[in-house]
């Protein structure tokens, strides 16, 4: 698909607000193409004034310009992947493909209502987000267009890179902002903010390099611990350090101030897989969800036995990953988020951490009804459980198949180990 | 089996040093039984003469009383758990455990010398050790017997608790230690302390609570990072903190030093699931551990494409809780460790992290040569690799499935999403 | 827990019906223990009428005995585990383990209308059956105490073997059936048959040394192969053969029984890890399960893509597993069941397939709303899918990948290959 | 890349010696390329005189064209895939991606030596074997590149299909063998058949339409079982049915000759993912796969205890799926044969089987020295092993923790129960 398919259509198209946003609006518009832009309100903090934004696209050329408010729909996004721990490769959380998903949902509902076809993204073409803005579009409206400048070759041909959009925007006088000396490229949302290239990509560049915009390095947080209280309530974070949290947003807001400000979840570094099959670097802030991620795994750990919790680990990895790889709509992944909703049902209960210095530990675990550590437990394994007798038992039961393990030669045994010597 | 069969009888008694070995050993030969004591050497920091331990032993009654010299084999064994980045439950590096196992292996090698058929231990009915050390026996030497006193009812009868046990001893004259007012009981060797039972049992306890003795708390490290090199060869450890360590053992003392004293890997709360089936609650300390896992976390981003990870991640949680639960010795066990060594042979490089309160951070990966992200790779993405109209083609192929699913009506779509609102 | 124990009190009996069950509730009743029998209504083929064992029941012993009527429930039991694909090990369609549940839960309603605390089971000490009676009690009823004579030791002084028993028996002119003389012992539900023991223990019996009771065995069947259609509508078999079947029951019996004149699931082998960690070997029929879970396999081909299908078959191992285990009642099965149900409820349309010789082949797969075959799907992979050049772009995407691994040295190339001729 | 890039290069096409074969050799030749044909003898038995197949490569214009000898390691591919019981879907044994690896890895080799450096092909731009030429010759040989005419534009703006094919090589007088009419396609080797396309993709068509070419349709097989005895020595079948093997590739023949006449293996149906992400049919016929893969299933069942066969079929899965999407040659798929050939080592013993009409049923096993279930184990379970009394051990211990479950209210009730009736 190239501009030429689109001359004279109408194209939704996901602007950020800046350099691309202004030049793809302007140059598409120039094309004889009807620009309707959509900005999505994903709370992040680097762009406090989304008006301005629809308005300089308007400048930029767009026919229509809207603010999708869609804070609230991140913030369940968010909150889902705190219930399911999913963590890509083990560290991040995921919050830009969260927000990806949440922007396409919001777009297609404008689009569905104003009757519009085709939508346009500017990520580029070697990333994962282009995956994620065709994978989900495709799965939620099949028949929508998804059209990307940043591979089309003619699109590709005028801009080879940043200086020539600059310099075009400057010729047709868009307003775009003082274009910075950026030394990493960010994307923002309530949940967290994803660093990545330039300075970035060399691996003798310290996470540290990043400067924190959701709250301070561990080296510059206080140098006093802070106990915070999370409340949970059927997996969902009714109370934060005190303040009762209505809505997940709420939640996440609170919970960004005071991670943030200890410096939890600030600076994570991790070299991951792309789904493309590359290798790529990132640097990650996202306080709010690591301590209600933390709070919740301590939560977790009363909850689950070791045969619930295999199945949940597995399930969590599962999901970490569909998320990142742009699958996060189809079936597997709601086959997925069945298994977080139920173990979320069970998840009331009172956990106290301390924030200090990027860390959160554990302080304690209160009124938690579904735990297997309650008082009643614990007097049980006194009084009615199994003595010491019991064991014996056990042991002798579970004895024979080592055994017999061992007898058949499965297990390199004592004779061998006496030869080792 | 009880003290009855025994009699005239050979026993190995694997003794720490402590009041139950004190007491174990002498009620033992006070019924005819010919006791000869193992004291494992596994590097504990808080025995620092186990020759004196061997000493008291025999004043107990031993007829026999030796230490194994075991502190390579335990370092290794944590060099393996590094590498398998093997922690149970997502935090417990093993450190009890793996202990067990080779202590038992050095056991059975000297009794196997020594034509001794009975291995005796003082882990209590009710926790994980006694099976760890009864089904490692059971595979490394089928025919050696074990017996528990602890689930003997002829010793329960008479010792009920402690302090029938410290009347005991005083009444014979065996010279315990004086015996300290623990909070709670600790296990120690070079990879790391377990602390459990006690005040700990109660989960508003923080893991603060414990006082550390392989480094500081992390409020009580110092106010600067420390920057600190660590160099993998084949997934070995051989330079850390600027020191060669030519051995496994060496690697640790040099990670715990650095790590203790940065809080790192200190005070770890883990509500667990025992083997048999209930939660307890532990409190952890492995400095060294967690430092070099940490660190070879790092390497292992590098060299793991997400199809090997997703094995990998497999394997190591698979491993973990074989260690954990007693079968470190069997056969899938042995499989596990294979994956991880094939891995472990690619694994060279030098890893740079920050110690800082607690917390590890990533400074810096160079010369690795496996690497996925190696600079040849990097540039390769430029040059001969794709190009963005590849991605056209690889999103379009993978557009068809995502169709076909959302056509299928397998995917809640657009329409239902405009009828939510 | 002993008989003596018992004296005075009320005890629920899961009778069978057999020499086992006329002497525990003799034996029981003769030590002052009011037995109440219940006998489950599995729709057992072996043991027509009821009513009688509940009569027999009466005459050796039993205040009160009765029939609880549990096909409808052990059916649906049945048809979740052909919606999981739940087979242990691969093969064992957990004919007994899922109605041990169904009988457990039965009875315990009954008992808890009669105000009965302590269930017994005629389950022997080294088997599975023991694990799931206790279990399944412990978890749906933990205040109900489970007593088992073959783990009493009053019992086993009396008892050592069959032999006792009929003696006894005989002696108390209790109504036992004429003993036969089993090769193997047999237990049976509407679900199938599970045989073993005896003959069946020595692994040179061929399968085919058990007498089949469901069917006959493949080489009996006849010569032309029978064409079976399986409507499904939401997971749930609605149609089998030509013959309606409005319950999971209905749709058993038919599946039995044209399934059992073609050796369907005759006659299955399998050396299987019991729970207590030994192997055990156990011949099976299960011709209705066989039919329609081969069926149900067929129409998931079309329905799960493969990252759902990968979801899936975690599950579905790891629920065969639980269920085999007496976990089946848990939180980890209650997740699993999620996922299964919610593909289920995708699962509609019909499936042909041929009866031949103990075979079930595919016939023709039709009206399957989501598939993933429609098609719509085939003919839009050649109208808007993607075209040959799009798979170019695909694979010069996946190349990268493939060539940094190379290379890394990650994979062993053509020049070692060069060296190894 | 296009065929203008090759002019004046030489280029080692895979050569099958069909109707494509001869048209592109002919048609890059024209174009100044010097095709170098390459026909691998994977002891396909549709193409006997694999001779006459260089010959007529050479009179399409090949420049030279060499048969590489490839059964042996065709053959061993498919024995590691029996041991692995690497079926993908649960189904496919993989015999044709097997079977490419093997083809791209001999003409590697042959390219090395005599200095080519462009592999081409004649696989579409829709399936799965170009991804697999792809990423072989990726991993194998970084530096290769591949060229596939059917993603080259210039060639399919020429050949639209099949017709366009044959009236060239007539007009060309190319020495085409005479055009059959193919109800579907057939790629063929030593391990087996696989059938799709055409007829095939209507669903209502059913398995045995395919008409099969390594044995018969089960309906058309012998009245008469047939025992088969498989002798396995460290995971390898060196005897089959009375007749010494000594090489895998003769155990597959002797495999695919018993295997065949009994319709084993033969008709197997699939309708299975693709690496592309859509759904396609499979026919399949692997007589002697499916005969040594249930034989080698048998023995597994006597020598994996739970825990090990847990890891053991997780790496069964992944490797499977690995082999099928061309990922056979990359790490993940070396730690995975890792496993596999460990468990193999264990892998001695004699199975027998009978054969009947498709069907492969258990007749016995002896020798099995790893078994858990030897002699020794069976003896050792009644004298040194657990008594009842052990059992109530077991389960009092095990029991604590399904009670704990309830009374957290992880699990519905009795009273739930009672309240459903």
């Amino acid at each position: 698909m190239d501009v030429r398919d689109l001359q004279g259509r109408t194209v939704a198209f996901l602007a950020s607000g800046g350099l691309d946003s202004c030049t793809i609006t302007h140059w598409l518009a120039s094309h004889g193409v009807r620009v309707v832009c959509y900005t999505a309100d994903l709370g992040q903090g680097d762009e406090p004034d989304l008006g301005a934004v629809a308005e300089r696209m308007r400048a930029c050329g767009a026919a229509e310009a809207h603010v999708l408010p869609l804070v609230d729909e991140v913030a369940e996004a968010g909150l889902g992947a705190v219930q399911a721990q999913a963590r890509y490769e083990g560290g991040y959380w995921n919050t830009t493909p969260l927000a990806r998903y949440v922007t396409v949902r919001g777009a297609l509902r404008a689009m569905a209502k104003a009757g519009i076809t085709v939508l346009s993204h500017g990520a580029t073409g070697r990333g994962n987000d282009q995956v994620r803005f065709q994978l989900a579009t495709n799965m939620l409206a099949p028949s929508v267009e998804v059209y990307a400048p940043w591979r089309d070759g003619e699109f590709l041909a005028r801009f080879g890179g940043r200086e020539e959009m600059i310099e075009y925007c400057l010729a047709h006088e868009l307003p775009i902002k003082p274009p910075g000396q950026a030394k990493y490229s960010t994307d923002a949302n309530l949940l967290g903010l994803t660093h990545e290239a330039g300075e970035l990509e060399r691996l003798t560049t310290p996470a540290s390099f990043v400067t924190p915009e959701m709250g301070v390095r561990p080296t510059e947080a206080p140098e006093e611990p802070e106990a915070v209280r999370v409340v949970f309530d059927a997996g969902r974070p009714v109370e934060v350090g005190g303040r009762p949290t209505g809505s997940a947003q709420a939640a996440l807001r609170v919970a960004n101030e005071i991670g943030g400000r200890h410096g939890v979840g600030i600076g994570l570094h991790l070299v991951e897989n792309r789904f493309v099959g590359v290798k790529s670097r990132g640097v990650y802030e996202a306080p709010g969800m690591e301590l209600l991620g933390q709070a919740y795994a301590f939560l977790l750990q009363l909850l689950l036995d070791r045969r619930a919790r295999r199945l949940f680990d597995t399930v969590s990895a599962y999901l970490a990953e569909q998320i990142y790889q742009g699958y996060g709509e189809d079936l597997g992944s709601s086959l997925a988020r069945g298994v977080v909703a139920e173990v979320a049902a069970l998840a009331s209960g009172t956990i106290e951490v301390a924030c200090y210095k990027g860390g959160v530990s554990f302080l304690g675990a209160s009124d938690v009804p579904r735990s297997l550590y309650a008082e009643e437990a614990a007097s049980m394994s006194r009084s009615e459980a199994f003595d010491h007798h019991d064991s014996e038992g056990f042991l002798r039961v579970l004895g024979v198949g080592a055994k017999v393990a061992s007898r058949a030669g499965q297990v390199p045994g004592v004779a061998e180990l006496a030869a080792d010597e």
